[in-house]
């Protein structure tokens, strides 16, 4: 008898080995295979960085780390989430192709896939296991990480909401489309392909802005965004050429513009 | 000379030892003294946990661990904020008294709280250093922990975020006050003191729910919010009477209610 495949998700935190968690080291250490992405969407390193973090956690000796080529999304399928769901399909093969490889060989029923921040936040690694699972029973088990929202905020030392206030989590593509979100005075801009902020009224706003928080590269930057903005532009463009890649992330908090409480 | 007071906020996860990083293990080794405080707001034994976190992390036998007293808001304040910022500055003199008696004794420059889950999300640890550091020099270093959020999303093993999709973090208190937020079809509810779900339409709304996520104890429920709604009030009330206590988080989704980008 087979025991059933488990796959485990495991958050390893956006760069800090240090951010990996006791049960992030556990599930790494009992995992019989590790799915290692070799190249991402971006330039970023990321696969080197993914290794380094597994390699800082990995003592047992027996488990497998088995590096693959990501799929990439096709350009010519016009709309987005289109691409983005053919995508998750090709991955989803590539895993499965790996794991019943790994069976196959008589490799053990543990699989994991090291997921940069954490595994629930503007990350597919979810969807694309359950794309897996239509066709391979198997448990999911999900180990929570760092996201780069924390480390935002615990780089620049500041609380993620104003008092018992709301905050809006949304993407650089949608604060572009649809500007400052109705109901909330703080909003977290993530997946940001650049200045997004510098379509919005930048009067009584504040913006708190890292590049590679975590990592050794760590850029902030914090101001009101009429003069801060600006500057972030810069300072981004430069470290993008610098470095080939940049990953960065940022939160406005404006005053007292929101309906107050009925 | 006396080395420049330093306060280290240590985000310890929401009650699962193993949610502690790897950084917040050194964090609390490194600390000469860390503070304690012995009753929340609620009547969760919030103190024991966190000290057997600290215990399972702790290493060093010079750290000292200082329990306090935490005060009580007062009732007689009428406005919420208000209220709130007088008893943040009663914490903060406490905090005070305790950091100049444990210096005039000759004792080390770090100086540490655990803070339940991340610093940044809903808590006042940052709002209570600052007033601190108004008349104590210091630095402040704040370590990220696993959210509420984060475990409870990794508990369902679902997605904070639809695809490129906004989420909005709010309260009870908001949430009833004014209802469905613009401009997300997925809603997190924190510091919930029972039930504000019940004051939407459910139609179209899935819910997430967990209690003590994390820890032991934890119940976990889901389903369409019209028939797992009352459910969950029923579990709430069922667990908060047996533990005489209750923390518990919701993910509610609803399907293409927002506006589309444009
Ligand atoms: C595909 S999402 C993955 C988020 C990840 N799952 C998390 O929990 O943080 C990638 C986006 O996360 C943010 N991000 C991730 N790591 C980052 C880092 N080290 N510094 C700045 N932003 C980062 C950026 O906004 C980036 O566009
Ligand atoms: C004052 S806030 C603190 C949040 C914490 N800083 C974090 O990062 O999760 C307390 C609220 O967090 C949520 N919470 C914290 N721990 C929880 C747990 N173990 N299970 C369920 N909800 C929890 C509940 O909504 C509770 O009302």
């Amino acid at each position: 008898m087979t025991a059933l495949l488990q796959l485990s998700l495991i958050g390893i935190g956006t760069g800090n080995p240090d951010h990996v968690t006791g049960q992030a080291v556990k599930a790494i250490n009992t995992a019989d295979l590790i799915l290692l992405p070799l190249k991402g969407e971006d330039k970023a390193d990321l696969a080197g960085l993914r290794r380094a973090i597994c390699n800082a956690a990995l003592t047992n000796p027996a488990t497998r780390i088995v590096p693959f080529d990501l799929p990439q999304r096709d350009p010519a399928t016009p709309d987005y989430v289109d691409r983005v769901n053919d995508w998750h399909d090709a991955i989803a093969a590539v895993w499965a192709d790996h794991i019943h490889a790994h069976l196959a060989a008589g490799g053990g029923a543990n699989v994991a896939l090291l997921v940069w921040g954490d595994p629930s936040l503007y990350d597919s690694t979810l969807r694309i296991a359950e794309r897996v699972g239509r066709s391979l029973p198997m448990t999911v088990q999900v180990i929570p990480g760092i996201t780069a929202i924390q480390m935002l905020c615990a780089a620049h030392a500041i609380p993620l909401n104003d008092l018992a206030a709301p905050v809006v989590i949304t993407t650089g593509r949608r604060l572009r489309g649809h500007g400052w979100p109705q109901d909330a005075d703080t909003v977290v801009v993530m997946l940001d392909a650049g200045g997004a902020f510098s379509t919005l009224d930048p009067a009584g706003t504040e913006i708190w802005w890292g590049a590679y928080v975590g990592m050794a590269e760590q850029i902030l930057d914090h101001g009101p965004l009429a003069s801060a903005g600006p500057r972030i532009v810069a300072t981004r463009a430069k470290a993008r050429a610098d470095h080939g890649w940049i990953m960065d992330i940022y939160l406005m908090r404006r005053q007292g513009v929101a309906p107050q409480p009925s």
